[in-house]
């Protein structure tokens, strides 16, 4: 190491692993050089892992998050005529929020710019999703993200590379080290995009259950409260809805499936699921966006959502109108008994649909259009034997058997007459 | 990762990171893997941390010693004719033991084998200091060792690299990863040498204080119990005495400056403490090897000890009466008042030692045979203005600046009258 360095990364990694706070200046010299390159991966990891350990207290997290936005570039959409607001989801099954909640917010002259990612493992990605429409493209510079912001008033499209690229660097080395759980390093990584990402305002939907990345509610609650004390420290006026995952979102996850089932919420229809959270979601993106009378739901009743939806596809490419993709190949698991459906497994059905192909194990893999789970069932409903529950989608039906294996146990169908207790969709509020 | 694997690293690294045991296959998986490189440095070092943090027990600990044996090769001392024993200290200033002590346990009719190392960083290195003796080499054939261990008694020589090798690639990971000092790994460091080495019976000389590794009585009493009970589960008879290192052993801290102790020792002579030391291992050692008679005091006055060393010394092609080298330059430091020595800290002499060129910074760098500390007084001396207490010996007198700087506060002499302690100089034993 050379000796221009004003620490050694050796020192760095025993002051958190002996519990101490790690000072400012260490902080910003860690993130930056092992940006450069200077502090290896192995230190990383290492240093990762005391962090997820001993933990970090509000000043150095909220450090942290700042050596990662000075990593790279920030946006700035202060010159827009209209406030702007954004939503970040920790990620479940079939959740396609996103698609609707966009255009939705934008209706009441909101500037809403979603920098999206692409799914990974069970949960899927909102580009993948809406790549299934014909034509539409994902990558916009920075330029084409203002202007259609100021002409549309939402955008979906992919993060640039030049945002928090430590955060990219530390992200990929959390994965293969057994050191992604540490609340300090998840809040960061989100909240360091979102904060140079140039957002006047951010709601967070934070997903507890089966589905989500947070299995429990306690820790489910200390992300959330990081991440709005975060935002709200950077000055960016930030809320969390805690909301469950133990179930999916609506009845399809896959991406096309979800398009699909989007475009109905945005005609006024949809799953009631959907529906509320799309809503819930939207009400607290209008208020922080100084948008307190604001009515989505009569938005989405009057097709004025919809109409923003349709020209934000169009002024990325995409023909709203095209017939979306669907799968060469379905097969159908049908009930084995009569009863009631008792539950209905995020995990479960995320893991089949990801196994069918609408997900991807490694980042390079391509993922299939029309692939996915559809429910035919909530929790709560009354079957019988031989009634369809799901219907499997995939292009490489060799897929089903594994599909299924993972469904095994993860729809269960009680005797009838269990009383199954009503979903509480959103679970809690955080705010600062 | 090649799906032929029967773990994924990460499984192994989120066990121990959430506070579970290993079980014997991930340990012998993982380390197999490690040294295979089918385990990355990353993940390695993350799995470090969180057993630095998150402890092993017992049987987590001898599994994994045993894994890194299985690394490598085994040696067999069990042809040879006399039984064996070994020494291993966990390194301090001015720590020349295994020098006179070899031969004076060999007289007795034990083969020892000392597989030794260098040294890096303030604490010296025994193959350092041997090989300021002319014409003396520290690598062996296997079979050479065995010829010498059969005709002389005694030999110190390298480690080869077949043994442990897995511990060789860790031990240079953890160095850079701030995960050196996690108890189990250091247990499992030194044990698995020692046990793979094939010696009979083992006596550990655990230093505490400021020069040592270990710097409070409860971590070092820690680590020995572990290392007895690991040594002891293997069929070692393995003892560990807790002995003091805020202090320097012996006069000098340096290469030839030791050397030349040490044959002091053996003629005889010597420092107190050296001699004590010396006396205190031998015994253990040599009641361990079934010979609770002997009396290493005597070996050492009548020259039965030096004998063997003139031997050890001739067979590895060393001339044991040859002019030790000298560094080209020195400069002295002299006490400032009158007073009374209260404190002459081991680790401010090992910086300074090592500053002055007797050790290296990096593996790759060479040391001065003739550079160190000579010390002229002890704790409890009477000095007055004036009067020398330390000499300084360099080839490269421009480090004499740096070595000054490392002995700031050091060495205090306390107003004339003020009582200091007498040392105890070995603190504890501990057996199975």
């Amino acid at each position: 190491m050379s000796t221009t360095e004003p620490f050694d990364a050796v020192d760095v990694i025993v002051a958190k692993r002996d519990g101490h706070r790690l000072t400012d200046a260490q902080i910003d010299w860690v993130v930056d050089a092992y940006t450069r390159g200077v502090v290896a991966d192995e230190q990383m990891s290492s240093l990762a892992m005391a962090i997820l350990l001993n933990g970090m207290d509000r000043a150095e997290i909220a450090r942290w998050t700042a050596a990662m936005i000075a990593s790279g570039e920030r946006l700035d959409f202060s010159s827009l005529s209209r406030p702007t607001s954004d939503k970040h989801s920790t990620g479940g099954v079939g959740d396609k929020i996103t698609l609707p909640l966009a255009p939705l917010v934008a209706v009441f002259d909101v500037a809403v710019p979603q920098l999206s990612g692409r799914g990974l493992g069970h949960t899927g990605g909102t580009l993948d999703k809406l790549e299934s429409i014909p034509g539409w493209r994902a990558a916009l510079s920075n330029d084409e993200t203002m202007r259609q912001l100021e002409e549309v008033g939402a955008v979906i499209c992919q993060a640039g590379s030049g945002l928090a690229p430590a955060d990219r660097k530390l992200y990929a080395l959390r994965d293969v080290t057994g050191t992604v759980e540490a609340i300090p390093l998840i809040a960061s990584s989100i909240m360091s995009k979102k904060i140079a990402e140039g957002t006047g305002s951010l709601v967070l939907d934070v997903k507890v259950g089966s589905g989500a990345f947070m299995k429990d509610e306690a820790r489910a609650r200390e992300l959330a409260q990081t991440m709005v004390e975060l935002g709200t420290d950077a000055g960016v006026t930030t809320v969390a809805l805690l909301t469950d995952m133990s179930t999916p979102l609506g009845l399809t996850a896959g991406n096309a499936l979800e398009v699909r089932e989007s475009v109905e919420v945005l005609a006024g229809g949809g799953p009631a699921d959907v529906v509320e959270l799309t809503v819930a979601l939207a009400r607290e993106m209008l208020v922080a966006a100084g948008r307190p009378d604001a009515d989505p739901a009569a938005a989405l009743a009057d097709g004025r959502a919809m109409d923003v939806w349709k020209r934000m596809i169009a002024a990325q490419g995409g023909d709203p109108d095209a017939t979306l993709p669907v799968a060469r190949e379905t097969e159908q698991v049908v009930a084995e008994t009569d009863g009631v459906v008792a539950s209905v497994d995020a995990y479960a059905v995320g893991i089949a649909a990801w196994r069918l192909g609408a997900g991807r194990a490694r980042k390079e893999d391509p993922v299939q259009a029309g692939a996915g789970v559809e429910l035919h069932v909530r929790p709560g409903d009354t079957v019988r034997a031989g009634q369809p529950l799901l219907t499997l989608h995939t292009d490489t039906p060799e897929r089903f058997g594994r599909a299924r294996e993972a469904l095994d146990g993860g729809l269960v169908v009680a005797p009838a007459g269990t009383v199954v207790p009503e979903r509480r969709l959103v679970l809690d509020r955080v705010e600062a």
